[in-house]
């Protein structure tokens, strides 16, 4: 195994490089001064830089192949074959892409950002246009790389999921949308439902108490990981040993905070339970981003936003906050928090609604890249969209078009994930309460244990040595399937609405 | 100047190197969870080697050559210059070690601390014994590889000290052992000064608060720095932009948090003020650790532990903390954060005594390295000069001898630093109120702009462009000098004492 283990201690310094990468990213969202920008900026680029030429070396290229052959006769599933294919995978990859494209994709993507800060602040798309424009052309040219493909999104969509098609991202999607939209008109016809106390002053310290409580209680291990407050929440891992979450808190909205923090929670239990055996390795990670998603879906609003888990931590908030909450019983919370209402903003979307949001922006992406559409009219496609299947119009780009930061950032491909996370997480779900009939009645009492303990044992475990595909046949024997998810919302909702 | 601007590329990217690995060590004192420490150290490792290997490589040597001699016809004291200078000095040192004394030395250093700690812990210097005997001989070896020197301590504090010569610390040293000793003996038998109300319980957030107040008034910048707490207090730097300092808070010790504070924003202000045009090169820095100790001493002693300071400070402090320092006037305060006791403990020796401590540990490093005494002897020789110097003598090791982690890291010629930063603090501090008659006023006032704009002009902006006796000899016209810190410590005492 000797060109293994060179090839491994290479990786190793790989993994080392980009743990401290993660590093940076973190303390310029939790605690830089403004006036450490510039250096930072330098810092990533530096081993950024460094990393990616350790990686994509003529020397782990042959490597690569010297290993395959040493681990051909070791079980497939092992920690070792896995490695070296899914490095192999990513090798290719990042060799396919010439380093001129890197190049000016950073550049483009750094300018496009700043001025898509701008656009989105004045509400002006055609700022933004030409940027976006450039950005769709070298996404276009990505494509190319990877030729053959069964679809020009195929390579951008197999960058966040390893292995899945666009087609099969089109059928999912397809059978779920008119049951979505099905849904969200049954609800606009019903009573609503009260969530006003949601809007009341809660203190920034009662909330961050109680939010340490509850992800304590779920299975956030604080002595290899810690929370923190940014503007923007995220999950981040400086390795097997030091994974963690930012949240964010919002003083005149109880939910922002709380769900942010499980939500991360989530995710970060997910890598906080891969075998420690992946430690120091690519393969210390998440499968894909759906499958990361799915649990931080699955955790905030399976376990989060569930009746169940309210009847076990309701008491303990109403003591932070009896001013606020003492006169609103368990079941009025309960419905408060899972209000439906169609509104603009895809990260303030409930679960109802969200699916479309991401629906909608697949639909445009892969437009672009067909060339079906031109960029210079998204503003009123998007419109159009958000009418048909909301039901309502933004006023303006900023609260249309311009209001995520994807694009500005060259992630063309990424946002499906989010659904496909929400639907993958019901699959799941189901498969945990058919083995565990207990589950609601554990939730009842504030025990996680064994929930977590399921699903570091069928999907935590794993890291990424499996594609997610793969993890999904292993845990529900199938595809990924849409039924479960749109059963969960409508059970769910026709309980909270009366429909 | 092509090769120059080569040679600047890669002196960025391992500059660039060198601060991510300076957040990784802030990040593991402030706010790593303890599972983070084995991925953790792999990282720094990495971040170490590569850093080391991009700069020692033969293309850097080349560079530095042909670099030279494009700049040779300007300015030498332009930045351009300095900074090959500079550079070709970090770089001869560096290829002169091999790489196998490297090696083994991060290795017995590492084991070294481990059983350093543990030796401490059980006052059993037996156990640490051969580990350092282990590291005497390998700084004897390091030595080798600077022949011809003087003194074979040259090379140590070379490293620390640039251009220093060991024989010219003995004797300023030796200048000052005499006056110090009879300065205690004084002191001794003075009437004590009262200091029991340093002791009271002080609440964490009020001393939290009004050291931020004070630090923000001498002019750190938080827009380019932040403070945090840690177990040892200590400054670093992510770039120009960031520079950042942590303190550590006794809430049954007043002075602790305070000086800590004070202590650590006079080394950040050097470097808050170092000329902008040195970002991102390894001019970014201070010219040596004395000359840096100097600022940082400057600004705890001669302005923080100053009566025209607290005539300033002390009605907030007394408004923070009313029921502890009501009754305490001003002169009681002021001869109480000066008191002098002679103690076994370095880090919390006062002025007067201060010096003798570090004394001690240079004669003994320089008696190991000359072969003059044996490791083994160590504890009765450290006693025998707590005796003679002080007057005490350690109950054990733990409180002796083995209360330090410099040797454990191999930390040898760096001591001295110490003791130079009091001496040079006070020749600075002269030139200062020499040009600017009205600094004492200024300080009684609250106003220190003045005299942070003196030490930027003077000393801070230049980095570490010119070597300390050139700084010291531009600034004050001289060699360093014992006089006048003597005169300090004799004049200040003299009043708090009444001798």
């Amino acid at each position: 195994m000797e060109k293994l283990n060179q090839l491994k201690n290479i990786l190793q310094e790989v993994h080392d490089i980009q743990m401290a990468q993660n590093l940076l990213e973190w303390d310029q969202s939790t605690n830089m001064p403004v006036g450490g920008a510039l250096d930072r900026s330098y810092q990533m680029g530096t081993l950024a830089k460094i990393s990616h030429e350790k990686f994509t070396s003529d020397e782990v290229g042959s490597l690569l192949d010297s290993a395959a052959k040493e681990v051909s006769s070791l079980n497939s599933d092992s920690d070792e074959p896995c490695l070296v294919k899914v490095a192999k995978k990513h090798y290719d990859r990042e060799r396919k892409v010439p380093t001129q494209w890197i190049e000016k994709f950073v550049q483009v993507t750094a300018t496009a950002q700043t001025v898509w800060e701008k656009a989105k602040a004045d509400s002006d798309f055609a700022l933004f246009e030409p940027h976006l424009t450039e950005i769709v052309n070298l996404r276009k040219e990505y494509g190319t790389y990877f030729k053959p493909y069964d679809h020009v999104y195929d390579p951008l969509l197999d960058d966040f999921e390893p292995g899945l098609k666009t087609a099969e991202v089109q059928e999912i999607f397809n059978a779920i949308r008119p049951r979505q939209v099905a849904l969200i008109d049954a609800i606009k016809k019903a009573k609503p439902v009260q969530d006003d106390f949601l809007y009341l002053n809660y203190a920034k310290d009662g909330q961050w108490q109680f939010g340490m409580n509850v992800i304590a209680k779920l299975g956030f291990n604080f002595e290899r990981g810690r929370q923190d407050v940014s503007v923007h929440p995220f999950t981040t891992s400086f390795g097997w040993g030091d994974i963690r979450i930012t949240t964010r808190i919002d003083e005149n909205y109880l939910p922002t905070a709380l769900f942010g923090s499980i939500h991360e929670t989530g995710h970060a239990m997910y890598e906080q339970n891969i075998a420690q055996s992946l430690r120091r390795t690519l393969l210390c990670d998440g499968a894909s981003m759906a499958i990361h998603e799915s649990q931080s879906r699955l955790w905030e609003n399976l376990v989060g936003r569930s009746y169940n888990f309210w009847s076990h931590f309701y008491p303990d908030l109403v003591k932070i906050f009896p001013s606020q909450l003492g006169n609103v019983d368990l079941d009025t919370f309960y419905r408060g928090i899972n209000y439906v209402k169609p509104g603009m903003i895809r990260v303030e979307a409930d679960e109802a609604t969200y699916n479309l949001h991401i629906m909608l922006r697949m639909e445009i992406e892969i437009a672009l890249l067909e060339g079906a559409i031109e960029v210079k009219d998204l503003p009123q496609i998007w419109n159009e969209k958000m009418q048909s299947y909301l039901g309502i119009t933004p006023a303006n780009d900023a609260e249309g078009v311009l209001q995520d930061v994807h694009w500005s950032g060259g992630m063309l491909g990424y946002f499906p994930t989010y659904a496909l996370g929400n639907i993958v997480s019901a699959q799941i779900w189901d498969k945990v309460a058919e083995e565990n009939p207990n589950l609601q009645d554990q939730i009842a009492n504030g025990n996680f244990k064994p929930l977590l303990k399921w699903l570091s044992e069928n999907v935590y475990q794993h890291g990424s040595k499996f594609e997610p595909k793969d993890i999904i046949k292993k845990v529900t024997g199938n595809t990924i399937q849409a039924d479960p998810y749109m059963r969960y919302l409508e059970d769910k909702y026709k309980g909270i609405y009366n429909l």
